[in-house]
C-alpha cells in the first residue's frame, strides 16, 4: 500500500514545484512548460508521473495542453482558479444589515469623482443602440400626439407586453402577455415579488454572494436574507438549501440568478435549475429568478431560465432591458406564476403603471427585428473586453490572485489573496480616482469581503489600463500592510 | 314667552312649505320666489315674518338674493350643502381592508368598457400642455444623444430638482433642490413617506373619506389606517384626531390633503394647518401631506402648504405634476423632512431614480415661463366644468342628494339621499356604460357608503350631459328599490 501511495506524492510533489513556479512568475503566461521527455530526465520520474504532473496543473488550470506542441503555462488564471466554498449550513446569526454599508460605499462613491469607474455593471454607452431608440422615440410621438395627456391605462401598454412575451421565449420561456407586468427596472420587478411572498421579519434564501440591490431590498422590507453558499462555477449549492431550509421551516422564497450571475457570473447547469425548482414545488416555495443577464451568454447556445421547465407557476420571473438595450430606460418586467394577481395589484398601489413613451419606443425597436443583430455585437464585445481586463487582472495583480472569466455579460469576480480586505482597497483606490464595488456589498456574512467586483463594460482604453496597473498597486500596497496572518503567509 | 315664540314658529312652518316645494321641483332652480307683498297676502303674515322665511331660505342654501329683483329659487344645492360629520372617537375596528374593494371596483371598471368616464380625477386630455411638452421632449432628445445609452446617476437629475424647488415656492415652501427625490407620481412618494416612518402593524391617521390610492397603500404595507372623521367644508377635525390618538399612543403619522381633499374637494384653514403641525410637532408624529392639487385652487390668492411653516422637518410633502401638467408622464416628488436620507435610499432601493427624458422636457417646460398661463386656462376651464357638472347634480339628481362645489380641482362629491349604497348605483350605471367611483372605495369605515366621485375635468358634452340624465335615472331607480329605512322615508 505505502509503495502503491509512492507515485501519486512523486508527481504531486512537482506539480507543486511548477505550480509555485507559475504563480511566482519563474514561469510566465504563455511559456512553454519541459516536455515529457525533458521532465523523465530532470526529475528522474517515470513516463506516467510525467504526464500525472502535467495533466494535474492543467487540470488545476495553470497548464494548457496545445496539440502537437505540448503544455504551456496558461496566459492567464482560468475561472477554475476561483475558489469553492465550504459546504456548510448557513449561521442564522448572519441575518445582520447590509444597508449601511453598501449606503456608505455608494455615499463615498457619489462625494468622489471617479476618474475610471470600474464599480457598475453596465456597458459603455456607445454598446448600445441609442439612435434606434431616439429614432423610435421620435416616431412614437409622432404616432400617439396626446401621449403625455392621457392618463394611463391600469392594464398597462399591450404591443410592448406583447413584445415581451416573445422576447422571453429566447431563454425558452413561453409567457401569455397578460401574465406580464411592466416594471421600473428589474429592481422594481424583485421589490414586487419579494412583497408579493413574504410578511416583514419572514426568511427569503439568496446566494452567498449575491447582488447586492437584493439585499437592500430584503433589508428595506424588514425581510431576512438566508445566504447559500454558492459555487463559483454551478451556482447556488442546493445541498447547502437543503440543510437551511431545514433549519428554517417557514422560508418563503429562494431568489436566484442562474444565468450569468452577478457577481459570480457563473451558470447553474440546467440539471440543477430543474432540481432547484421540483425543490420549490415539492415544499411551495417560491423561486423567484433574475433573469436580467441571460441573453448576454456568449459561449453557446442561448440559455434556458428556470421559468422553461415551470408547470405550476412556482417562478416568479424578473428581469429588464437596461442591461442589454439601454442602461439609461428603466424598463423591467415581471411574470408572477401564481402571484401574478397579488403581484398586479402591487404594482398599481406602489407605482402605478410605468409611463407610455419608453414602452413605445422599445415596441418599436424590438419589432423591427435588430435586436439579434445587436445582441450579437454586444455579447462580442463584451466578451473582447472582459478577456482583455482578465488578462490585465492576470498580469498586473499581485499573485495569489483569483479571478474569474464569465461566459459572458461584463463583470469580473477577483479574490485577493488572504483575508484582504476588499473594503481597504475600495478606499484606497477611490483617493486614486478608481471606483470598484467591495465583495463586502455582496454578503452580509462576511463570505467575500475579500473579494471585488470589476466592469468590463467599459472599452479597455488606455486609461482603463492605466487604472488597472493603480489598482493594482493598491492591492500590493494594501497587501503589505496587511497584518500578519492576513496576507498569504500563514506564518510571521 | 309662548307669544314671543309664536312668530318663529309661523316663518318656520312657511319656510318648511317653500323647501319642499324647491325640493319637489315644484319651484325650480331659477325661479322667482314670491314678493314680500305677495308672501304676506298670500299666507297672512306680517312683513318681518315674510322677510325671515326668505332670509331663512336663503341662509339654507335654498335661495339666492338678487339685488333690486328680489329672491329666486338658487340655481343648484351649495357646497353648504353636505353633511357635518358626527363628532366621534374612531372605531378601532374599522381597521379592515379596502383592497378587496377597491380591487373589485377598478376590476370591474377594466372589464365593462364605460362609454362616459366619470370616476377618475384627471383633466381631459385637451386641458394639458401636451403639444409644447412634445416639443421639449425633442429638444430634450436632441441635446442628449445619449440619454438611453448612459445609466442613471443615484443623485438624480439636477436642473429638474431645480426646477421643481422653484415651483414649490407657489405654495410658499422654500426647499433645496437636495432634500427633493423624484418619484414614480405622487403615488411612489406616499409609498415611501409611508415606508420611511413606520413598520407594519403600526397606525397612520388619515381623513375620511380619503383618497382610496393611500388605503391601498397603507393595507399592501400592512399599516393600519385610523380614519378621522373629516369635514366638507374644512377637513380633518383635529379634536377627533387628538381623541384618536390617546386611543393610539402608538399612531407614527398623519396623512393628509389640506388643499383640495379628494374626494370632498375641501381646503383645510391655515389655523387649521398650524394647528395640527404644532401638535403633530409636539408629538412627533410624521405628517405627511399630499400636495398634488393646490395648484388648481381658484377661489382666492394661492394656497399654502403645510410645509410652508415647517420648521422642524416634520413634514414630508408629497407631491406631482400629474394633474396639473401631464396626466401621462408619472412625474411625483417628494421631500422628507427630516426622514429625507431614509427616504432617497427608500426610493433608491425600490425602484432606482426615475428615467431623464420626462424630468429634462418638464424642466424645459417648466423654465420657459409657460407654467402661470397655462394653470390660469387650466383653472378658468376646470371652474366652468365643476360648475356645469354641479348644475347638472342640481337639476337632474333626485331630491335628497347633496353636493360639493369646491373651490378648485375637477371633483364633485355627491351624497345620496338616505343610506342609499353608491355600490348599487356604481353596478348600475356601469351596466349603462357609465363609470362612477363609489364612496366605498374612500373609506373603509364605512362613512361614505351612500356618496359617490364625479369626474367634473372632462368637458361638459352632450354625451356627459346624456350620461348625467341617465346616472340621475340609475339613481332614481336605486332609491326605489332601497328596502324600507334605507331611502329618505323614515316609515315604510
Amino acid at each position: 500500500m505505502m509503495s502503491a501511495m509512492h507515485t501519486p506524492t512523486l508527481y504531486r510533489q512537482w506539480a507543486d514545484h511548477y505550480a509555485q513556479a507559475i504563480h511566482s512568475g519563474a514561469l510566465p503566461p504563455g511559456e512553454r512548460m519541459p516536455s515529457l521527455r525533458d521532465l523523465m530526465a530532470r526529475h528522474a520520474v517515470s513516463l506516467s508521473t510525467a504526464v500525472q504532473l502535467c495533466r494535474t496543473l492543467e487540470r488545476e488550470g495553470l497548464l494548457e495542453a496545445r496539440p502537437r506542441a505540448g503544455y504551456f503555462v496558461r496566459p492567464r488564471r482560468p475561472l477554475a482558479s476561483l475558489q469553492e466554498p465550504q459546504p456548510s449550513a448557513p449561521d442564522v446569526a448572519q441575518y445582520v444589515g447590509i444597508h449601511q454599508r453598501v449606503s456608505e460605499v455608494l455615499a463615498l462613491s457619489q462625494r468622489y469623482p471617479a476618474k475610471v469607474n470600474l464599480s457598475g455593471s453596465c456597458g459603455a454607452p456607445s454598446l448600445y443602440p441609442g439612435a434606434a431608440l431616439r429614432l423610435a422615440t421620435q416616431r412614437a410621438l409622432r404616432a400617439q400626439p396626446d401621449i403625455f395627456s392621457q392618463p394611463l391605462a391600469m392594464a398597462g401598454c399591450a404591443p410592448f407586453l406583447q413584445a415581451l412575451a416573445q422576447h422571453a421565449l429566447d431563454a425558452q420561456m413561453t409567457l401569455s402577455p397578460d401574465e406580464l407586468v411592466v416594471t421600473h427596472g428589474c429592481t422594481e420587478a424583485l421589490t414586487l415579488a419579494l412583497r408579493a411572498v413574504a410578511q416583514p421579519g419572514e426568511v427569503i434564501a439568496v446566494e452567498s454572494p449575491t447582488y447586492y440591490g437584493l439585499l437592500q431590498i430584503l433589508e428595506s422590507l424588514g425581510l431576512q436574507a438566508l445566504e447559500i453558499p454558492a459555487s463559483p462555477h454551478t451556482g447556488l449549492s442546493l445541498e447547502a438549501l437543503e440543510m437551511a431550509a431545514r433549519q428554517c421551516p417557514g422560508l418563503k422564497a429562494v431568489a436566484v440568478t442562474p444565468n450569468l450571475h452577478n457577481p459570480l457570473g457563473c451558470v447553474m447547469p440546467d440539471a440543477h435549475k430543474r432540481q432547484l425548482l421540483r425543490w420549490c414545488q415539492r415544499h411551495d416555495i417560491a423561486l423567484i429568478e433574475d433573469n436580467t443577464y441571460t441573453p448576454l451568454y456568449d459561449a453557446g447556445p442561448p440559455l434556458a431560465a428556470i421559468k422553461a421547465w415551470d408547470d405550476s407557476g412556482q417562478v416568479i420571473v424578473c428581469s429588464s432591458l437596461h442591461k442589454i438595450l439601454a442602461p439609461g430606460l428603466r424598463l423591467g418586467w415581471i411574470a408572477g406564476g401564481k402571484w401574478h394577481e397579488r403581484i398586479a395589484m402591487l404594482k398599481y398601489s406602489q407605482s402605478r403603471p410605468n409611463e407610455l413613451l419608453p414602452q413605445l419606443a422599445m415596441t418599436d425597436y424590438l419589432s423591427s427585428g435588430a435586436l439579434p443583430r445587436h445582441l450579437s455585437t454586444l455579447k462580442r464585445t463584451l466578451r473582447h473586453q472582459r478577456e482583455q481586463m482578465a488578462d490585465a487582472v492576470d498580469r498586473l495583480f499581485p499573485a495569489g490572485c483569483r479571478f474569474s472569466l464569465p461566459p459572458g455579460g461584463m463583470s469580473i469576480w477577483v479574490e485577493l489573496p488572504g483575508e484582504l480586505s476588499s473594503l481597504a482597497v475600495f478606499h484606497a483606490a477611490l483617493q486614486q480616482g478608481i471606483r470598484i464595488s467591495p465583495g463586502v456589498m455582496f454578503s452580509n456574512a462576511g463570505r467575500v469581503d475579500h473579494c471585488l467586483r470589476l466592469n468590463a463594460g467599459l472599452p479597455y482604453t488606455r486609461e482603463v489600463d492605466r487604472a488597472m496597473h493603480t489598482l493594482a498597486q493598491v492591492i500590493e500596497h494594501t497587501l503589505n500592510q496587511a497584518p500578519a496572518g492576513r496576507g498569504k503567509a500563514t506564518h510571521a
